[in-house]
């Protein structure tokens, strides 16, 4: 998949929560997991060991900045965490509050359904996410 | 779920491939799946936020050589990398080199299956893996 045709290099992947020049955080559109955030490389690469191990190293803070921020703000009952990319080879993080109600609990979110509907979040949590994770992920990396 | 009942705590969770005393590479029981690898924290930690950064940053760097050990011996199309632990909360991630031939490929090998049978590895794959693991991984790290 060339850049031209990679959705992550055409657009943000999500609603956007934080960026800076070297990767981003969005909300993902997934309605039965409020919380469910990813972390997104902003340039085209396929695999963590194509990257520097300072860029691994400053790509993981902000996966488990944005793991601290979900735990703060949802207080799930596990976090799961992945880097799949097997239909999108752009790397990128899956951040996912996991919760004993939700509909795939305890599968993987991929596995089998379960339950229906979402867990309940709580009131105010995409503004509370978005003000905790820019909190902690000041300052920004400056450079990518 | 105490270190008592915890399978993690108990067993080495799969065949050796090496150990420090902070963590440790198993050959997961995948038949469908040669070179499904698993890094697991000695220590019975839930989630990568209960870790210190610098803990963070030592087993994701063991969770990267054992990726970079896979692409070196395996070839894979892709790499998935998953840290879930719904069922059992004892740190472990899921190092899985992943081939467009591999039953469940481009989907996660916890969803939906679609064709029968693992990709065939190369020759000597199990000795070459371990033999990639001890060369990338030394010195050990020394203390948990």
């Amino acid at each position: 998949m060339s850049q031209t045709d990679c959705p992550l290099c055409q657009n943000d992947g999500g609603v956007l929560l934080w960026r800076d020049a070297f990767c981003r955080v969005i909300r993902a559109d997934e309605p039965d997991y409020p919380g469910f955030l990813r972390v997104i490389l902003n340039a085209h690469v396929k695999e963590m060991t194509d990257l520097s191990v300072a860029d691994q190293q400053a790509l993981m803070r902000v996966v488990l900045v944005t793991e601290a921020a979900l735990r703060e703000v949802m207080a799930p009952d596990k976090i799961n965490l992945a880097a799949l990319g097997n239909v999108v080879p752009h790397l990128h993080w899956h951040v996912i509050p996991r919760f004993g109600d939700d509909p795939h609990f305890p599968n993987p979110v991929w596995g089998a359904r379960l339950r229906d509907g979402p867990h309940a979040a709580p009131h105010g949590w995409v503004e509370a996410l978005t003000a905790a994770l820019s909190r902690r992920l000041a300052p920004a990396r400056e450079t990518g």
